[in-house]
């Protein structure tokens, strides 16, 4: 059951590659649009993270990863950069799939069983009558709109050289109607 | 049933000092520590803001609203300084209270139905997958914490001068433990 | 057992004085500010309908009511014409506690149990699907805002005398915010 | 990997041309009646809004929309113009399948999870008292029916340009029989 | 602790009594109408059964039962009647109460969970699609109301002398509208 | 696009035929046994109704439809019978499954999402205590049997000629053994 | 804060007494009606157990317990005995509330979370399907009536000295008419 | 449409042979080890009740039904005796699948929707507290465990012939250890 | 609103005596045995850990905790022995309330919002199967008791000075029961 | 029926040499990622136990299982050593998919319905807050983290040659950040 070190080595190394790539689980896809499984695998086939894939359609990698999992609307021209990226034909049924309006919401159960997207989830659950507490006195009776809304995530390490994670959430404030 | 225009004028400009202020809704006090009530009524009482006792205290606005609703822990320095800022008595059960180690996560119900509360929760549930993918590509298998975690609200406005809400959340990452 | 039939009368015509008039359900007044309590009790005593109030205030009936539930804010102006309207005291707990921000959604299960709102909840479950789908067509990617929002109540009779519920939602088309 | 401008181009503008129609999300398809999928192709291949479709018909836009969802019934005439307006066979089983009676509901999960259908929730959520108490108070004690109904959609502009979507409910009014 | 046959016979018999009168068990109130509670008590203290109430209002046993629930409505006519009926003052905060508008469908929870309302649910649960299909038939696209709806109780016995329980259930057919 | 009218017209008068049907939704087979599919498909290609089925076996409609739907069991005659009448072969799967033991309640999600079925499981919410009052005083502690029970559908039509539909449950009455 | 040998000796062995009878938690008080806790305080006053009292009353233990939980109706001779056993006046609330119709299921959570509970919950999911299968072999198509019911408990010894609990469920067979 | 007479017979013959063997619905196969759907057709094929699967192993019925759904663990003796008596390959999958430990609880929805099932929990639900209350006061702090069990199912007939179930459900009592 | 340093001193020192004890949120209360909150108050005045408790009584700290929250039945002589170190009557209605049995699992939500359960009941949630197959591999078919069961929680501080939480779960082997 | 005693008791051997290996039931594979299936598989061709696979890639018992469930990375070096250990070919789809973050948590339902998982469930439920309230006195105000985290699992014998399962979860303690 032994191999040459060699051969052991290249193929460590092979799969160190394919380690930094988020790809999809397979007990996911059913929930997600057709053409996500398609946009990975190719994803994955080139090699690309969402920051390479994001720089190359000047968007935002947390838009670029939303619209792998069915949650955002490509544009007709990032459609096409994107194809072509990934090396996928323009004929073939991704590019046509990704130009229908996105059906959002289903990716994950809620509550979250996903312990990185419960801790999310536990923020709000912990945070969110602070937030509107806040949010009220600072911009009156509204809400923060998650449309008008762009994020993004960064890194930052701190004295001890510990990374943290930055998440900004950005929406426009939309007062209540009075009516 | 008319009056006077003048006392009309001041029970008006009564009223709008406090409507700026975030108070506690009846239906929602069984679900917190007895003491929300007693802070939040002095808050009102006291005319004082989030942003003002948060300054007093030298912590974020987030964290001093989590406070009240019992979310968030104070230190002794701090009851004693909140206590006194809301000028209830140091005997009064809620300092005691207070010192208690906070029971969380049941503030509200879950999902949200508050809209304010609802649209975070939205961005969980439709970037969650986004987020976990971006941040495992960036920083390996683990999570953000939500406990070794901060948080801030900020208002910016637009060149149009309409104004938008930037909530940063910001927790160290802690990768899973290989055993 | 039996009463003079004048009395009687007199009795059943009082009755049917309160009838037209919305009123609360003791089972349900947990679940809302305690304010709502109050307003109903002045509405009923005054034998004010929402139409009244609502053209009192200068606002939509639809809105007045949501206010008496809890679900809107009244602005200063109006909880002083309110109070008055309804002969509370200014210095009654009412009017202060009014001032809060309101904390919506709560005043009734989900699923509706109750017959008139299940039929609204149907229509969103049955038509939910073609209302996104001939929106996405006339607007784009993007929703109906329900906070930039009003709605209005009318009646209609058809050409055989039968009554006609119209109800009007109107609210801003908000694009997804490409980032 | 890059490709010639012309080319670039043209593809673009054939991803535009489907970009404006509503499909069917594939992780859907197993909620609704098998024609489903069936009808949303044909469309996107004859490049048909559900407003041309609808003048086709003579029918509104959003009872089409809801056709194709599985959640009305088309008439035995309208199945034949919509098979020909479609391309399709008429002894195809797409024919015969729409003839059956529509098994409604099923088509999203409830509460919405759609950001768009959800915020039509929230307003039943929120605004659902607040329309039963109006409308007792107009009609007497009763319902709006979601069967003896209809509903149409319309864009309207304001005077900033901005765009408002106007959805108008229409049921007749049922009062509850006294046995 | 034995006591004299006579005394003890007595108090049997009262007890039997009371037996055959339906009242309101303490645990269900808080989600009752206040006036169910009152209407129940008085009705024990008379010794009065629906079917004598009934025939007294000249309604059904079960829209009589409804009402007590706090699911039907009273006409003041009834109203005036019922608290003459039941000994209650006309000033008492029941006939009052009474006058609003029925907030219906909280009475218990769904599922069921007690027994005989559960086996009315198994009946739905079994056999709604039949009902369903049969009525689709016979009828074509559209629902039974349960607005425009009576409904009755009654009593068979067998050839071998065992009781069977009829329950009809009337309803208006609405065919759905074409829109 | 057209096409003569005769064709058209008697494509349309095809279509009407299939109409009158009951027939399977696709995305509610997973929920059924096997042979319903094919009783439903045999049914439709023969153009028979549930009452034509019912009267050559000499059972209800409603259990022949809860038959279709798998909630029924046909007994070994009347399998041979409907295999014969449908025109499936003996040696069929569809005859050897349906000796099973039905496997119940499966058929549809509860709370029911169909409308027609909802308006029943409505009729159980809002009366299911007043049906337990009423039955209490005429029988006793017990239930009404839903095992050791048969119902029937029947059409009424009023004076104005509206149509009514007649539901008749009738089930045993068990009394809680004393124990 | 150390008390005499033989004051603490007495305290355990007045506790010790006590540690033998079925109390009711506080916290489950309001799903049961009223009369629960007025029964159960009197059996530890007087030291009953359910055996004593189900000796007393001729009737099985877990018959009688079920009526203190208010999950069985005790017929008017046995209301006198039970009153007269614990002490209860005739006079008192108790017994006429015990007249009631008993409105059952409610007494606990389900899933049941209190452990002994759960087990029984446990083995209907395991084995649920397994006593279909076997009853239906053994009596046809039909349900073991829990109505027609009774049960009992014994406890055994291995020859190990090791107790079990043997739990006897015994229903009459139902079979499903044939309608 | 009509046959000989002894050809009909016939069929009938086989028909009834069938109907008394407990099989599988197709629509619960996914919930089940993948063994059980070929152990049920073997079973059908034999005509082997669970009666005389258990006298052949020398186990109980109950155990035996419970094996076949996955519920329970065959040793491997029991597997070879099993497949040959179902005339299964030793070398087919269904031996090795059998192997594994089982994976139970997954059979069937809780709350059990099946009215024979749903009967087994409506007594827990019913009077698990009492049978709580029981236990306590015969054996102290524990439960009754659902591993070290065993379970039997008998027929006894009444007086009137009349048959009814008897299940006997019989655990080892664990007290709470004292920690 | 300011004092003098030395008054401010002692007061943040009282205030952080007590801070290191665990106490009772007032909104778990209704969910809890009475007793609860008497003994929590208790030790809060006489500012006891539950190490301290535990050390007193010879058990472990979880278990004591466990009997503050009502999970765990003390013996008569811990009733004693508690309520002298607690300097709480033994005439007073906390003794005789704790030696009912208990009524566990009510104590919070399932799953847990409170941040630090919920970390036990994630890890349950992702190594539930992993800790099945491992236990089945070493043990067997059966299950580890949560009856037979002990716990105990350590701290432990790595090289780095980090403090870590060791957590023990003892239970029983029990291997299912061959029927 | 009846076969050579050899021939049987060579397959009982082989069948007893399965049974101490954990597989994977074939209802539980859609929840998991595709690799799953493969491992497990492959790990019953080898015969090869979690611990013999635990020791060869020198980590814990539990985290292999875990791996098996999905709900644990390898590292790129024991992906290497795992296929080579299970005999899988490096260019297996199993190696890549391997590769992928975690997508944890899907394995199986909450609550747990498995008899083993569920008693880890209950030990939260039960222990949940005495867990809680001995961590906070031990550590301050903070949580166990999950993810900085390990666990074992161990054999222990008592006096009585009773096995005992001994749980080890070991978590750093995460203070909540002061902000």
């Amino acid at each position: 059951m032994t191999e040459p070190r060699g051969r052991r080595d290249s193929l460590i190394s092979i799969a160190r590659q394919q380690q930094n790539l988020a790809s999809l689980d397979s007990s996911i896809v059913d929930r997600l649009p057709s053409y996500s499984a398609a946009l990975f695998e190719a994803k994955t086939q080139k090699r690309l993270t969402f920051e390479a894939i994001a720089e190359h359609l000047g968007r935002s990698e947390v838009a670029v990863a939303a619209l792998f999992y069915g949650q955002a609307q490509a544009s007709p021209e990032e459609v096409v950069q994107l194809t072509q990226l990934l090396g996928l034909s323009h004929e073939s049924p991704v590019a046509s799939q990704m130009m229908g309006f996105p059906d959002r919401g289903r990716a994950g159960p809620m509550p979250p069983v996903e312990p990185l997207i419960y801790r999310l989830y536990e923020i709000v659950q912990n945070y969110g009558y602070a937030y509107k507490a806040v949010l009220n006195e600072k911009f009156g009776d509204g809400i923060m709109s998650a449309i008008c809304f762009n994020s993004k995530v960064e890194k930052e390490v701190d004295e001890n050289g510990a990374p943290w994670v930055v998440i900004t959430l950005k929406g426009k404030w939309l007062p209540f109607t009075r009516f």
